[in-house]
């Protein structure tokens, strides 16, 4: 999943699906760019992580995440409704939770989402 | 279409598309940030910027075109598959196409999407 054009293709999929999510719970159309440190968060402490090598900055850790999602959505395994009904569930914001909170509630939902995805995921060859 | 709410989720929205159809077209995943400068310009020279009032910079021109885009699909007007096979049409580049080629080409391929919209959209009061 080092794949940069991918990783480039989940970043305005990722960035859309936190929108529509985001706009979804506080009732009001709202565009969000999720920042690389709340993905680097989410897919830290994962299986997948230890994959891509754990001294990773947050910027390589965020477009895996990036790469995995695009991957996914494109083998049709996820679909933009399910990614977006899924980070709904965790984001448990309102118009008062400040950027550091919502930050962290995001990179929990989002790490959610990856763990629910995982079995999608071709095997890591040892 | 002033809301800039609905330009943010648009902007999620055009973006996407743009790097699917782009994908698509070079046949490897990208991923792409549609400059304000490209949509001004697809929305200039249309009924619907005579609406938003002529001397509006690159900026306001573009979180107009992406309301609009935000608004047509919210309502279901569009889907993501009938935008990108909108722009894959139109978009006419390939490896070698430099960036201002690319952004003619895109402005054009905007344009072509918004006049085959605008059916859909509500008709302005005088």
């Amino acid at each position: 999943m080092r794949n940069k054009g991918l990783a480039k293709l989940g970043d305005s999929l990722v960035n859309l699906c936190y929108s529509l999510a985001k706009s979804e719970v506080l009732k009001e159309p709202t565009g969000e760019k999720v920042r690389d440190s709340i993905l680097a968060r989410a897919i830290r402490d994962t299986l997948v992580y230890n994959s891509i090598g754990r001294r990773t900055d947050s910027g390589t850790a965020a477009d895996a995440y990036e790469a995995i999602m695009a991957y996914l959505w494109l083998t049709g395994n996820l679909t933009i409704e399910s990614i977006v009904s899924n980070l709904v569930q965790e984001l448990d914001i309102d118009s008062a939770t400040n950027r550091k909170q919502e930050g962290e509630i995001a990179s929990r939902a989002f790490q959610k989402l990856l763990l629910s995805s995982m079995s999608f995921l071709p095997r890591q060859s040892e």
